[in-house]
C-alpha cells in the first residue's frame, strides 16, 4: 500500500482557490489539507467554515481540515455543516479530547487528533481505538514553510507499532521528497504537503517525488 | 458630494477572490471591504493576513480591513504587512484604544474605530481627532445577511454633527438600496455593501442603486 | 401604581426550594427572583438552568432570572427552554449587548440589562428602547446580606427619567422596609428582597412592610 | 469488602432537596455526590456552595463534592467551610495539581483527582500517594443521563493494580445494575448512580440493585 | 496651594532601590510612585508585593501605586500588607469598579482609579465621589520613556471642573518641565516624574524644575 | 564532579540587589537564579525584564531565569535582551513546549524545561534531547519559603537515569543542607537556594553547607 498525499492550501494561491484544488485533485492528490488557525492556539489567522463551503464544490476529494483552534468544540458542527469529510483535533487543545471525537463522529465525519512536536503519545493512548486519524506535527503549527523536524520519526515509529490497523498516521510539516520518504519508513499513511507541492513548477512531477 | 461604496468580500465567492475583486473595482467600487473574525470576538472565524496579502496583486482600490478579533494589536503589523490601506478595530475589544490607534496610523496605514449597535458614542469621545474612519455597525457583527438595525441611524446622526472635518463614517451590515438613502441622509460617507452587491444578478446596476 | 415585589432565593432554604417559593407566592410576591453566579463574573457560583426547571412547577409567577456570569449569550437557550420569563444580562459582561438582548427577545422571553453601582448610565443608552428590565444593581454582586448603596439612587432617578414607559427598573440589594421606600420615590417599579422577606419571622408582614 | 454507592443528586428533584438526600441515607446510601459546574470547564452550570452548605443539616453521610470547575483552588475554602467530606478536582484543570490536594488536605477534607475519559493515567502517577480517591469519569462530564464508555474499564483494571491501599477508586457515569457489576470487576470501591437510583420507581430496590 | 511631585521608580535603578528612594525624599519628592504590570493588562512584567514591601522601611513618604493589571481586586490585600498608602486601579480593568474601591478603602489604604488616555470620564462618573485620586494617563501605560499626549489636558480640565474637593487629579506620563505647567494648569494635583526626575544629571534641580 | 550552587533572588534584599548579588557571587554562587512570577501562572508577582537588566551588570555569572509564566514564549526576547544566560519554562505553561524551547535557542539562550511536582515525567519526554537544563520542583511555585517535598526525589532519580549527558538537572524548593544531600544523591546537578542562602547569618558557611 502506497501512502496518500494531502496537499495543504495553506501554500495554494487563495485568490484562485477553486482552480488550485482542481489543479491538485488533477495532478493526483488523495486528500486536501485545510489549515484553521484562530490566532489564540497558534499565532495566526488564517481561514474558517466560509472557505472550507467555497472550495466543497470544486472537488470531490476529502476534505481533511486540520483545526488549529482553541475550543474547537465550538466550530465541530460549523465546519461538518460546511462539508469536511476529516475533522482533527489538537490534544493539547481539549481537556475533554473523547468527547470532541465523539461530537465529531456523531456528525458521519472522520475523526482526528494531532498532537504538536514537543507532545507525548500518552495524551492520546486513552482515545487511540476511537480515533481514523492522528496527525502527527513535524513542525511548530502556526506557519508555512518551516523545517522538518527529525525527532519526530521515532514518533513516529512508536504510533504506528501501537495504532489500530483502521487508524491512518497522517503528518504535516516540512515533508519533500527527502522527508517523505523518512516518513514512510516510520509508518506514516498520509503525507502533507504545502509548498512541495503548490509552489512546484511542475506540480505533476512534484506529486510523483513526493510518493517514490 | 456622493458617499463611496466598499463591497464586502465576505458575501463574494471565496474559491475565486482574486476576480471578484477586479469585477467589483471594475463595477465602481471606492474601497474593498474586508472582515476578519476570530471566533473570539465573534462567534465566527472567517479569514486572516494570508488571504489580505493574496488579494493585494489583483486591485489598486483602497483595502479596508474590519477586525473583528481580540487584542488587534496583535495583529496590526500582519495586516499592514499583507497590504491593508485601512485597518479598524472595535472600542469594544481595546482598553487601550488610543494605543491601538497609534501602533496603526505609526505603520502608515489608516485608522479606523467600530462601535457595536448597543455602545454608546461615549467610547470613542477621547480619541475621536485622531481616527480616519468611524465604523457604525447596523447589524451585530459575526455573520453576513442580517436585518439593518434603524435605531442606529440616530446614533449616525449624532455622530455626523460632532465629527472632525476629516473623518469618514463608514456604515456596516443591511445596507441596501432603501438603507443607503436612510445612512446618506444621516450623515454616512462610506457605505459597506454585502450580498446587496455581490449577490446581486446585476452587480453594475446594484452599484448604481446603491449610490442613488 | 404600586411596585412589584421579587424575592430573591439566595436568601431562601436551598433544601426546600419548592415549597420555600410557594410561600413566597402565597405571601404576594409578583416575581421570583433568581440569581446565577459562575464564579468568573463575580466570585461565587450559586446555581444553573436545571433549578430553575426544578422550580418552575411550583410556581405560577414570573420567573426573573438575573445572570452574574461571563458570556450570558451561551446559556440564554437553556434559561428559556427551563422556564425563565424574564433574563437579565449585565452590560458589564456584554460586548455586544444589543444582539444579546435580541437573542434573549427572540426566545420570547422579557429582557433586561443590569448596571453594576459603579457603571455610568451610557452603557445602556443605546439598548433602553429594546429593554423590558433595567435592573440597577444597589450592592456590588456576588453575595446576599449587603448594604444598600445610596449614591445609586441619583441613577435611578436619571434612569426614570429619561426611560420608555414599558421598561421597568428593577432594584437589587441592601432592600428593606426603609430603602425600599428610597426607591419607590426614585423611580424603582421593582424591588428584589432577600433576607428582608426569606429571612424575616413573618414572612407576610415583611412583605407588606416592603410595600408600604 | 463490598463496593460503596454515592447517589448523584444531579438526578434528584431540586425542589426538594433536603427529603431526596434523606431519602437516598435511608435507602443505604454510602456517600452523596455532588457534581459541581462552572460551565467553563464544562458547558454547563449547576450549584455551588450555597446548595452544599443547605443540604448538610440534612444528612450525616459523607458529603463528596465534584468540582467539574476551572481554578478549583479558588473555591476549597467555600466548599470545605460548606460541609464537604471529599473534594476532588479534575486533573486536565490543574497545572498546580499537587498543591490543590495539598490545599484540600490542609483543610481536613479527603483529597480526590478526577480523570476524564480520554486523559492517560500518567496525568496523576507523580500524586497518587497523596490521593483519598481517584475519579474515573465513565463519561464525558457536563450532563446526566449519558452512556457508560466501556473503555475507561481497562484503565480502571491498570489504576487498581498500581494503587495505594488507601486510596479508592470511584466511577461516575452512566452506572446501572449491568455497568456497576463490570467496575466492581475492574476494581470499582465507590459507586456513583444519578438517575440509576433518583429515577427508579422503587429507589430502595434500585440500590440493592446496583450492589449485587 | 502647589502641586505634587510623585518619582516613579519605573525610572530608578532597580538594583539600588532603597537609596534611590531615599534620594527621591531628599529632593522633596511629595510621593513614591511605583508602577506594577502584570504582563496582561499591560505587555510588560515589572514589580510586586515584595518589592513594595523592600522599598517600605526606606521612606516615609506615601508609596502611591498604581495596578496596571487585571483583576487588581485579588492584589489589593497583598499590597497593602506591603505597605501601600495608595492603591490605583484602571477603570478599563474592573467591571465591578465600585467594590473595587471599597475593598481597596477597607483595608484603610486610600483609593484611586485610573483612566487610560482613550477613556472617557464616565467611566469613572458614578464612583467619583468615593475616589482619593483620580489618575489621568498622558501616555498609554506599559513601558516608561513616552511622549506626552496633549489631548488628555481637555479632559483634565473638565475633570478638574466636576471633582468633589477631597479628591486628586494625578497626572502621569511624559511629564516635563514643559508639560508640568500645562497640567498644573489644567487642574493637574499630582504629577508623576519618571526620567525628567530619576534620569536628570541634577535631580534636586529637576524637582525645581517640575514644580515651577 | 560537585553540583552548582544557584542563590535565588526571591530570599535577597530587593531593596539593594546590586550587592546582594555581588555578595552571592563572592561566596561561590555558580548562578544567579531569577524568579518571575506574572500572578496568573502562579498567584504572585514578582519582577520582569527591567529587573533583570538592572542587576546584569553587577555580575558575571549565569543569570538563570525561571519563568513561572502564561504565555512564555512572549517574553523570551525581553529577557534575552535583558541579559538572561539561562530561560526556563513550564511544561504546563506551554501546549507548544518545543516551539518555546526553539524560540529560546534561537536567542542565543540556553533553554530549559520546568516540571511542578504533580506533573509527569512524560510530558517532556519529546523535548529532553533539545534541553539544557531540567528544572524539578520541589515545592509548588509560587512562594518562598516552602518545605521540600520529598516524593519528587524518586522522578528526579528517573529523570537523571534518561537524561542526556549535556542536560543539567536542577532543583528548587526548600534546598536546605539536609535536602542539598539527598537531591544530590538523586542525581541533581543545580541546587537553587531561597533563605538557606540569602536569610543565613553566615551566606559563606551557608553555601559551603549546601555543598558537603
Amino acid at each position: 500500500m502506497t501512502e496518500k498525499i494531502a496537499p495543504s492550501i495553506l501554500a495554494a494561491d487563495f485568490a484562485a482557490l477553486g482552480s488550485e484544488i482542481k489543479e491538485a485533485e488533477a495532478a493526483g492528490a488523495d486528500y486536501i489539507h485545510i489549515d484553521v488557525m484562530d490566532g489564540r492556539f497558534v499565532p495566526n489567522i488564517t481561514i474558517g467554515p466560509l472557505i472550507v463551503e467555497a472550495v466543497r464544490p470544486h472537488t470531490s476529494l476529502p476534505l481533511d481540515v486540520h483545526l488549529m483552534i482553541e475550543n474547537p468544540e465550538r466550530y465541530v458542527d460549523a465546519f461538518a455543516d460546511a462539508g469536511a469529510d476529516i475533522i482533527s483535533v489538537h490534544a493539547e487543545a481539549c481537556p475533554h479530547l473523547h468527547r470532541t471525537i465523539q461530537q465529531i463522529k456523531g456528525r458521519g465525519v472522520k475523526a482526528g487528533a494531532v498532537l504538536n512536536p514537543g507532545s507525548p503519545l500518552s495524551m492520546v493512548e486513552e482515545v487511540m481505538d476511537e480515533l481514523d486519524l492522528l496527525l502527527l506535527m513535524t513542525v511548530n503549527p502556526g506557519f508555512g514553510g518551516q523545517t522538518f523536524i527529525p525527532s519526530v520519526l521515532d514518533k513516529m515509529k512508536r504510533a504506528s507499532e501501537i495504532k489500530p490497523a483502521a487508524m491512518e498516521i497522517e503528518v504535516d510539516g516540512g515533508v519533500n521528497a527527502d522527508t517523505a520518504k523518512l516518513c514512510r519508513e516510520a509508518g506514516a499513511d498520509v503525507l502533507v504537503a504545502g509548498s512541495a507541492f503548490f509552489q512546484a513548477s511542475d506540480r505533476k512531477q512534484a506529486m510523483k517525488s513526493l510518493r517514490s
